[in-house]
């Protein structure tokens, strides 16, 4: 079963406490990408601009990525973010944003890519998110992300979406602001009230929570000392997990939870160096590897 | 297996944001002794002053815990404790301390109590943790837990018990504390290599996480929405957690699993209600179901 993503294809510049790398290539699309491309085929649209490295896009390629539907705006520049780490990597402070052609991102799914199934919208504006739906009205899994921004200024528009949404993927911080409530618990049932069948609350190095008519439970991150980039964990949790449902083509719970259960490994390999530089040296047997600790730890 | 706890005795007034307790009973060995005593017979050693309500002490020994060890000091006064909690219950301002009694807490092990084998030294100074266990010398498991004061004030006594100990229980700022490093996989196994043979991490509403020489996990805590108030928790969990061990006789890997799971479990009950009220209603029933449900939720 194939997968489709669309999202944000960017250049960053990332400063933590120890080391400093400049024009890396980051975007919630292009870590989603990586992580699902170990369970299944993932069709890539987004936007970058000429100054995209191309080195980029057949590494993709190499991972088994269909990128037709990257548009590459010639004369245009890439979407840039710089942002820097605190000393315990837990928060981060937005150096700079320039959407540059991410502004007028206006997503086309190319014809070959209407079949896709499974579908995740990364975080985005709203409309765009809608736009990508009515592209795609044989969707059987449709997962969206969101974030404050869209929470705080285009509020009807999401509200419309999370009507039309499978699966909603947000942090706790978004959870909260989403839902006016401070209980996660709490905050995770508001929010699949307000229109999508699951809710996933990521809380970073603390897990994610699982919530759906019938279940909540909560997993915890693989715990982890080497840490050195948390940018793109997120989206590679999602990528992770959206690429395992595709896979297996199944939604039923225990599928659920194994998905998961792979996003939180996925994302616990994208964070062990910067960029998708971890990705690109991971194999399915360490995933697989990760997954047997993992199933080791949780059980007693 | 008769477990011996020493801590503190306490008058509390709480304030949450939906409610405000005045003078309810509290205190470290108070909320360890409840979830302690649905596994196993417990020995509390403490203080309090005359103005102790003999109610609590009565609650105690219904719940099978021998407080023959439990000093009251004629004309004293019991330590005092006033908390506020923040509107999303997660941080507390402390709003004063009375040490009163406590402050001159020089515990005196009953004969009667010195065969005891299993010992939880709740939060104290160092040098009186240090007093108790001079006095039981045939003690197989020996945990304590400490605070951010004797970190800062008391590191020499404090790094000089901490090669005496079988187990540490501290929570995630006072690990951080403790080693000084920020990333907490890396704060636990340095915690473990000052001296004890495993290390506990509590993460309060994300769970805890365990190290040993073999083992590092991470457990998550019961997702609960029903948070009244969260006084005693990292308490209660350490009840749970020490009382079962006692009741099993066994420190192995998959008994200290399990104890875990156990202090995760009377830890979310313990938060349901003020003071100790919720254990008053516990049954091992109750807790026996949750343990089911914890069991399933992590099971994938």
């Amino acid at each position: 079963m194939s997968l489709l993503v669309v999202g944000s294809i960017g250049i960053d510049d990332i400063e933590t406490p120890t080391a400093k790398r400049e024009r890396i290539y980051g975007g919630s699309a292009i870590h989603f990408s990586f992580a699902a491309s170990f369970f299944t085929t993932v069709r890539l649209v987004g936007v970058a601009g000429d100054d995209w490295p191309s080195e980029c896009t057949e590494a993709l390629s190499e991972r088994g990525v269909d990128t037709i539907g990257l548009q590459i705006k010639p004369g245009g520049k890439t979407f840039r973010w710089g942002g820097k780490y605190s000393e315990d990597m837990n928060e981060r402070e937005t150096l700079f944003t320039e959407l540059n052609v991410l502004g007028e991102f206006d997503p086309v799914v190319p014809e070959l890519y209407r079949s896709c199934n499974v579908v995740f919208l990364a975080n985005g504006v709203p409309q765009v998110q809608h736009k990508v739906m009515d592209q795609l009205p044989g969707a059987h899994l449709t997962v969206a992300d969101t974030m404050d921004l869209w929470i705080n200024m285009q509020r009807e528009s999401l509200d419309a979406l999370l009507k039309r949404l499978s699966g909603l993927v947000l942090n706790d911080a978004e959870a909260r602001l989403l839902t006016g409530e401070h209980n996660l618990v709490t905050a995770g049932h508001r929010a699949r009230e307000m229109g999508p069948k699951f809710v996933v609350i990521k809380k970073g190095e603390h897990g994610a929570m699982f919530f759906s008519e019938h279940e909540t439970y909560v997993m915890p991150a693989y715990p982890t000392e080497n840490v050195v980039d948390p940018t793109g964990a997120g989206d590679s949790f999602a990528g992770g997990m959206m690429g395992y449902l595709a896979e297996k083509n199944a939604f039923d719970p225990k599928t659920l939870k194994e998905a998961l259960a792979y996003g939180m490994l996925t994302a616990s390999f994208n964070v062990e160096d910067f960029s998708s530089d971890r990705m690109l040296r991971l194999t399915r047997e360490e995933l697989d590897q990760r997954m047997a600790e993992y199933r080791k730890m949780l059980s007693f």
